[in-house]
């Protein structure tokens, strides 16, 4: 068996066009949705995917503004900045891009983020709106995967779905949406980390397997059930001869061996990263919206 | 095989006991922690809730008040009351029992605690931090369930958990508390509901079971794998001619074929419900010393 692939860019790419059409009709009523990017630092990661959400969001007609802080800035002007950003009014959507340097307190800025502006649903009210089953801002990654599996024509509901680590930016927070009582999630959901017996044991029962260990070709094909659907939320960077830089980027599947048993695979890159920049811009026309009062 | 019994009362006074041995000590710094239990209307399961709550209070040393308001008191009285007590500097913690008549919208008055009073755990920031593993106040049956484990000698780290119902009191919140990296959580947890397609095929692989579904008697004794142990959070009311009010409560659990199979399990009554006042209780002195910076 050879998995259908599943296309994030494609996918994404047409979420970004209905985007663009939402876009169009707020600005026929004189709304410009807003996004601001909070770069602190020269982590050049952390630039390119700064640079990557501002130039969709030109592109949607989202208004982008990014601001760079030098690496040596302290928590307080990060604070000041933050709540100037919540002020502003063409300002709909803050990101304060992560990792932040040591002498930033991250929670604190986190918490700062006025919550109807927390594009990103990493504020605490965010999150526990989220447990409870009322979200406002879901974060991007586990908004971009639910997506993904219902546009590719893989709705989790009643599903058995095994999501692979507990982190705070996609494991904890999907395994919650997805657990949720919605005709597009309702799955029932199994998490599974480093405390896990035996994680085989549940991959292998797995209709749906979401890895995001953050360990490199972690997901075998042995591991996979024939005909599950496999997304991997990995990208470690491991090292290659064969290619021009000496290293290259992998997911936290091991593509040759699962692609020949699973029933459809995201690529990594091209499937879950550009799922993360739509749920962001969707973010952002939501709180656009929620703020003007539009549906 | 015969269960052996996990002796909620029997625990919860233990609890009671370290309380009031730190209250104590609280006491002699000047210290005395305060709940304020506010009850709407005259439903006899809340103010027999309350008085329950009350007493366990007095008992252990904490000063309780128990506010009493109209059933027809308006959203905005009520939120007045809340206004008052987040002031008042002799109370540390604050629950408005529930169910709220209709017309006091109840997630409103739930976000208007100050959170650093908020002893049920239910204010969206504390669900949030205890989705993002850095919890402050956790709800109590969901705390009370994990105390329970781990002072039976059923440490759940490691081990299967499957945990029945997904609703916003015990469900989600349990499932996402042992889910958290820590030596007395740690498991790997899946939540079955209504949407979920074979459960009994999770509950014969579950090393725990927390029925939490509000279904009387659902979970029988082939769904259980021989050994497990079986935490049944359920309170159902059944008819039953034979007893002198007519019906009787029982839990989610059919405790007769499945105490037959099961390693260990807890009565209802005497299991989860005791554990859950103990739980408030130890958050309340945690509010107390949080608020006087004491570790």
């Amino acid at each position: 068996m050879t998995a259908k692939i599943i296309d994030g860019k494609k996918i994404s790419d047409e979420i970004k066009l209905e985007i663009k059409g939402e876009v169009d009709r707020l600005r026929e009523k004189g709304i410009i949705p807003g996004l601001a990017a909070v770069l602190v630092g020269d982590n050049p990661a952390s630039a390119l995917y700064v640079k990557m959400k501002a130039a969709a969001c030109e592109k949607a007609g989202i208004f982008s503004e990014v601001i760079r802080k030098d690496k040596s800035s302290s928590n307080r002007e990060i604070l000041e900045l933050v709540s100037k950003l919540n002020q502003r009014d063409d300002i709909d959507g803050i990101l304060v891009q992560s990792p932040l340097p040591s002498q930033v307190d991250e929670p604190a800025i986190t918490m700062a983020i006025d919550p109807a502006k927390d594009v990103d649903g990493f504020h605490p009210i965010n999150q526990g709106l989220l447990l409870a089953g009322r979200p406002m801002f879901e974060p991007a990654t586990p908004l971009g995967i639910i997506e993904l599996l219902n546009r590719s024509g893989n709705n989790p509901s009643g599903k058995d779905v095994v999501v692979l680590g507990r982190g705070f930016l996609v494991g904890k927070p999907l395994a919650a949406m997805l657990s949720n009582k919605a005709p597009n999630l309702n799955a029932t959901v199994t998490v599974c980390h480093t405390g896990t017996r035996d994680i085989a044991s549940h991959t292998r029962r797995a209709d749906i397997i979401i890895a995001a260990i953050g360990k490199a070709r972690f997901l075998t094909g042995d591991m996979v059930k024939p005909g599950a659907v496999v997304i991997d939320v990995g990208t470690n960077e491991i090292d290659d001869p064969t290619h021009p830089k000496g290293k290259r980027l992998v997911g936290d599947v091991e593509f040759e061996s699962v692609s020949q048993v699973a029933g459809a695979i995201t690529p990594v890159p091209g499937g879950v990263g550009p799922m993360t920049i739509a749920a962001l811009l969707q973010n952002t026309v939501k709180a656009a919206k929620l703020r003007h009062h539009l549906k």
